[in-house]
């Protein structure tokens, strides 16, 4: 069964980690949110890309779920000395993925050859996409003006206050190659359990991306990332609630309506069927939470039995 | 006294950290070589300078004489993943610098202002200034043709034939701003025991510096890097009799004759003195060899006493 999964980081790497146990790697595109990128000390970063590729390898660091495992710090703790900013944690050997992506870049290759190279490097024998090869940078409002999502997200550590979001330079962007091919031949897209409006929504702001869900014959099923009107990680519900949506399965699934089949969420959410059916959309309840390696497979089957 | 000293990697920081002991920063300049610089992984590496600002802050590993003490390469190792080039050693903290000194040169910064800024990012009190805004680049003929001098040195560890020496983009080269300053004020033009073809050569073949030693009225003094024969380090021997020089420290005041007043050699080479006389240059007999610290010292008091 041929599958295209959009994907943020972190919750999108475990699910994919199980759904890597259970589908042949040929089958799986995996379409990565890109909107997250930054440059630092003059490198181009895909934290998101970088996540799920670290995660697939195997060499993710466990514990934080973004980053290698084992990894140092040497590199920036040397850049204070130089007045450089050190509020992104860039470890050593993270470094190296960086500076191999920039160099490509710089050299005119295309963040697809590049992610394609990286992946090949590290052993992924998915295919990892970037939603586009031109630059989409989410934005988020705070009381002080636009920070990119990187400064939102980890130098203010999602403590203040958001206004809106936007997906800058979105709408002069093109999906990557393969981007559309890979939704439109897929029988199943998969919306990993990533935040609907940094982690999916920059995807769907490239045009073409959501005509091409809406076009697909694929069954579109989409995971919950929020549970019990939380998020199971990351700020997802109080972005969801800047922007006017419930943070519920119901907010997720008016996000993706328009071309959404099937929602996946949390058990204990299960009392949310009937308003989820009046969107159009059918409910599958399940444990969602990916607290082991075994529940990513389990929540992984799960999903391809309803799929089937 | 001030002081301009032409500077290259190893040896030349010994003796500058001799001299920084007994002269105030403020009369000390150090105009160093930059044609070994390389690109590396899109970096811009300058290892001399490195090597000079390293040894003055007290940072450099204290065996190798270059790099970072308590270095570690996991950047380095992970680049072998994505077959990029692992043959020179960059360590983790030192990429560091790598990064800060690329970001600011994109920026549109010079690499004065980029080694102003490393230097007093890491303490150095010392002006320490590239011979040249402008690349100069080393090259070595070996067997099979033209090879960049890092390559080389590191890559094939010195060890093919050479049959020619290169300072490729000297010709349009300008000395960097203060160079010639330095060398028109200074009482004292100090030319370390440094390779005079690799090291040295390239700073002389920048237009206007070596008219600048003629016309300056600093008494110049060079100390010669080659003792009983052979060079105290490194190719330097090699590459003198592939120019045609004899390995000696008369070979060295030949290069330097024009300008050269006073040549620091080695007793055990104080035979060489009548010969050094013919090429009008006054020979200064000591113990070069800078085996420790207080050797350093003893060696850079020598040198100060000899100028006054």
């Amino acid at each position: 069964m041929k599958i295209a999964a959009l994907a943020g980081g972190t919750g999108a790497a475990k699910l994919l980690r199980g759904l890597a146990r259970l589908v042949d790697p040929g089958d799986l595109t995996i379409i990565g949110n890109t909107g997250d990128d930054l440059d630092l000390w003059g490198l181009h970063v895909s934290p998101d890309l970088d996540t799920v590729c670290y995660t697939l390898a195997g060499i993710v660091d466990a514990i934080k779920g973004w980053g290698l495992g084992d990894e140092s710090f040497h590199a920036l703790d040397a850049m204070q000395r130089f007045g450089e900013p050190t509020w992104f944690n860039l470890g050593d050997r993270d470094l190296a993925t960086h500076l191999h992506r920039t160099g490509l870049l710089r050299q005119g290759r295309t963040l697809t050859q590049v992610t394609a190279s990286v992946a090949a490097g590290l052993g992924v024998a998915q295919r990892v996409l970037p939603m586009s090869n031109q630059p989409v940078r989410t934005g988020v409002l705070g009381p002080d003006g636009w920070l990119d999502f990187q400064e939102y997200f980890v130098r203010e550590k999602a403590q203040i206050a958001v206004r809106a979001v936007r997906y800058e330079g979105a709408e002069s962007a093109r999906p990557a190659p393969g981007v559309v091919e890979a939704i439109l031949e897929a029988r199943a897209v998969i919306v990993c359990p990533s935040n609907p409006i940094t982690s999916v929504g920059p995807i769907l702001a490239v045009p073409g991306i959501a005509r091409a869900l809406g076009e697909s014959r694929a069954t579109a099923l989409a995971i919950s990332p929020i549970v019990g009107g939380e998020a199971v990680s990351g700020p997802a519900g109080r972005l969801m609630a800047a922007c006017g949506l419930p943070v519920s399965a119901v907010g997720v699934a008016q996000v993706y309506a328009p071309w959404l089949d099937t929602i996946v969420l949390d058990q204990r959410d299960a009392g949310l069927a009937a308003e989820l059916a009046a969107l159009g959309v059918s409910a599958v309840t399940t444990d969602t939470l990916m607290t082991s390696p075994e529940k990513e497979i389990a929540l992984a089957r799960r999903i391809l039995d309803a799929l089937r």
